[in-house]
């Protein structure tokens, strides 16, 4: 009879490895799956049209009778934002705090779930058994109210996941992080440490949120006669309640703008996340009976995204409020890479209309969410793991985090460098990466998902770069004549008006193509058209130096 | 008889105000027009397909007899870009110093100029006749050697030009800007001085050149056994010339790869620049014989560009040289706005081959060439001029450089911010803007000039994120009678083989719109195309959210 395997946990993430974004990891000890976070990420530039990036859920499908929970650690997009996908494809439990479960239930809202959702509050410092794994929340600082690492004990040791996190020593809602709890498992043995990696370039320590705060006092002293407008992140709860905090102080009332800002803060007071005064609060409508010096607006936008209430002021698109001499504009957030040149173009905006702009690089008003370098140490001083995975980030900062860990004296042989889908294996003696599970990715376009691949792409941006040029002809293959065409028809290549001859002369080139190919004994089809393509394009390239994509269309009638 | 009215000057740029890019200034005193620049501009993102970006010459095609030549400031694509362009259309006498004119030289040799083109070379100092205008050619330092500010005397008063500049006290070529000819000028009256803006946001004093052979100096101590690999604009002579000074005295050769870099290496030795002892320089193909601390490889590719030497390297795409472990990467500049994810990129992928990359955050190994806050307000205290118009820059750039003139005590109505082709009118009396000249750009895709316009951007950026339908069908319009078809063909809209259900849908709607359209008893071509339109178009966003780009072709046969 053979011996059965000593049972190994496996370790392996689904996202959230070589990017930003779309965090999901597995981790699986003998029948038993706990999932940890489920986010969504922003297409690439040249994931043309596509609008989300979801990880492809095959293996959890295939394998959903041993999920015994979906662990979430906060919630921001890039960790929850899957979740309506996911719940579309499979039922699981979900265990999150408070508010992260609250931003489930708006998110479900706008999603058809062809069940009722199992969604699951707890609290930091709650355990709840999954198998023969127990998984514990455990209080973290970020960005987002109410965000947790966490802690999952299995059979082989201690699993650390820390999501993503700051140590503030001043934090707004009062509590730093729970340090001594990780201080206890180190002591106790921590076989694992995943630690997040987004700022370990960064040396130092990210400076507590009521930084912020403060800057933020002195720029409303500086500017009594202005109106105040404020753009932030919109599930920066600790930011917007700082920023009415002020607001109430300076004797202005409150107006908040854009419909992620406004679900936010109903959530966020109805759950008892921010505290407004009575009337502290108005409606955008009512801000033209306020003289500017007793108004400030909380709005959307602070990544110049074309579409937001920001925007639309700067643009003087907006149907309540338009800025000028009198406004003064905070963007209290820093550009996501990639965004710079939008965010950029609504400044440019704004000075054109005598609008002040204050942004972080002139005035400290923001601060990171994340962990920098100091942070990290002194987390892994604390917890002390067997083996260290530096996760959430591009290569560049997991590199980053491994050397932090290396300047602690972290046996280099003791960390995992790992890629989406690679599968850490851990036994009672070793670690090692062995094998992959399905790691995918989905586009998710308007209501498709996945109908959106690579093909569909690499031909959006051919079109996008060269344009298309059609050339129709109806022939008749039994008497091999050409009936009607050939038309070409051209978009997005050059305008026709204008190139009347060059349409000309490509028509006259399909002409003979065609005749040529109807000549033969034998009418190949799609030598035919291949021969149609090639002359058009051999033309076209040598007068223009372009290579539209080009789609011979030939009717048989 | 009328009495003649008394004479202006005319000042207007064409391009630079409110962008980076495209620098292309005019000025005008009765019958004689100068150009001062004449640059190309680099696409935005929502340019698809656009190469580059040039000034409409329609106004100095129209006005060419007037025109007494183009006065160049300085030999960066930003300022020379266009004048293969304008030559195409104009013969007007082009002057420069000797390293512009040689690069021009350079680039000519790409186009075919329908005549010999009248270049001229000038040195710092010299005063070049224009009608009755006189030019005069100021040294200052810049990231290109052989820079120069213009000072134009009018009949009206002395304006002067900056172009772009910093003060570098220590700089490598030797001579620090000539900041006594400006002096000397502001104590003779200066009208107008018009004082680039790029770095007008920043406080202080741009760093020297020299700092970063310091820095460079310290890299190649400390990294003594590595390969080192080092990008940096290609135009950057005193950079070149820095690094191959350090590496010589590391007993390294070293090896340039990229063709603009070679090709400006090799102007820049030719016209002595540049000075490089016999035997430093060695051919790529002859690396693979020196061990990796006796190399040097000096690249193109610092912005991340996809085509560039380095890019291939990062990705193992060179056929002479690929990275790894024996390899230190110096990116010796910063990415320009909106290409800070392409060097992401390249970062990311050398960490995965655990290439170490030094980039400017981490050590200071590159510098502006621009002025900052405190050279711009030096530059004003010397010149002191009766009105002050910033140029070269964003509207944010524009407006911080305006700021620091009025904190210099300049009255703000003699500060004029405008706007491409608005004219700068000055009488003896007073200035103020007044009227336009047509200053419209023209887009450059591929051999194509201007024939790329904002239907086709507009259809492009739709084709992008939406993909095309088209639609074919042959009717016999005289009969009523549907020949052949419908044909629903896609391109970046779905991947056919996965959706064959929904073409197959397509198609059935296609038909029922043409049979509709031919029952009628008179048949309408436009009505029909339109119908077939917006009965796919509805059909198909009700079911994927999604409006791709349908195309309707009937043939009637």
């Amino acid at each position: 009879m053979a011996k059965k395997a000593a049972k190994k946990l496996k370790v392996a993430c689904l996202g959230g490895l070589g990017e930003i974004g779309k965090n999901l990891t597995v981790l699986e000890y003998d029948e038993d799956i706990i999932i940890i976070d489920c986010g969504m990420g922003f297409p690439d530039d040249d994931m043309l049209g596509v609008d989300l990036v979801i990880p492809d859920f095959s293996y959890l499908k295939k394998n959903v009778d041993r999920i015994r929970g979906v662990f979430l650690t906060h919630g921001h997009e890039d960790h929850i934002g899957s979740i309506p996908y996911l719940l579309s494809e499979i039922d699981v439990p979900i265990y999150g705090t408070r508010l992260t479960i609250g931003i489930i239930k708006y998110k479900l809202e706008e999603h058809k779930i062809p069940f009722k959702p199992r969604l699951f509050s707890v609290e930091a410092g709650d355990v709840i058994e999954a198998g023969e794994m127990f998984v514990e929340f455990i209080h973290v600082n970020h960005s987002i109210a109410d965000a947790c690492a966490l802690a999952i004990f299995t059979p082989l040791g201690t699993v650390i996941h820390t999501g993503d996190f700051k140590i503030d020593l001043t934090p707004i809602d009062g509590e730093v992080m729970d340090l001594t709890r990780f201080g206890e498992l180190g002591k106790e043995g921590v076989l694992l440490l995943m630690c997040e990696s987004t700022n370990a370039e960064r040396p130092g320590f990210t400076p507590s949120e009521k930084t912020v705060g403060d800057s933020l006092k002195s720029v409303f002293m500086r500017h009594p006669k202005k109106r105040i407008v404020i753009t932030t992140f919109s599930s920066n709860v600790h930011r917007v309640q700082q920023i009415i905090d002020i607001s109430v102080a300076h004797k202005r009332k409150v107006a908040v703008i854009g419909r992620s800002m406004q679900n936010i803060v109903s959530a966020a007071i109805e759950l008892g996340y921010m505290h407004v005064p009575e009337g502290a609060i108005i409606d955008i409508g009512d801000i033209k009976n306020y003289n500017p010096e007793n108004v400030t607006v909380i709005t959307t936008g602070s990544q110049g995204e074309p579409m937001s209430a920001l925007y639309r002021m700067a643009f003087s698109d907006h149907a309540k409020l338009n800025l000028g001499n009198d406004d003064l504009v905070v963007i209290s957030a820093n550009p996501i890479p990639g965004n710079e040149k939008l965010v950029d173009r609504l400044i440019n905006e704004f000075t054109k209309n005598n609008v002040t702009v204050f942004r972080d690089s002139s005035v400290e008003i923001h601060v990171s969410g994340h962990a920098c370098q100091g942070e990290i140490k002194l987390l892994q001083a604390l917890v002390k793991p067997k083996y260290f995975m530096p996760v959430h980030g591009e290569h560049k900062h997991l590199a980053a985090n491994r050397d932090i860990a290396k300047s602690m004296g972290q046996d280099p042989s003791t960390i995992f460098i790992g890629e989406n889908g690679k599968v850490l294996e851990i036994s009672s003696k070793s670690a090692k990466f062995n094998g992959t599970i399905p790691s995918g990715v989905l586009f998710v376009d308007g209501a498709g998902v996945g109908d959106v691949g690579n093909i569909v792409l690499r031909d959006r941006k051919h079109l996008s770069e060269e344009g298309i040029i059609v050339v129709v002809a109806s022939v008749s293959l039994d008497e091999g004549l050409l009936i009607s065409g050939p038309e070409v028809i051209t978009r997005g290549f050059v305008y026709m008006r204008e190139s009347e001859e060059l349409i000309t002369e490509l028509r006259r080139i399909a002409y003979e193509s065609i005749y040529d190919g109807l000549d033969r004994d034998y009418i190949d089809w799609a030598q035919l058209k291949n021969a149609i393509k090639d002359d058009l394009a051999r033309y076209i390239y040598s007068r223009t130096k372009r290579r539209p994509m080009i789609l011979p269309i030939i009717l048989d009638v």
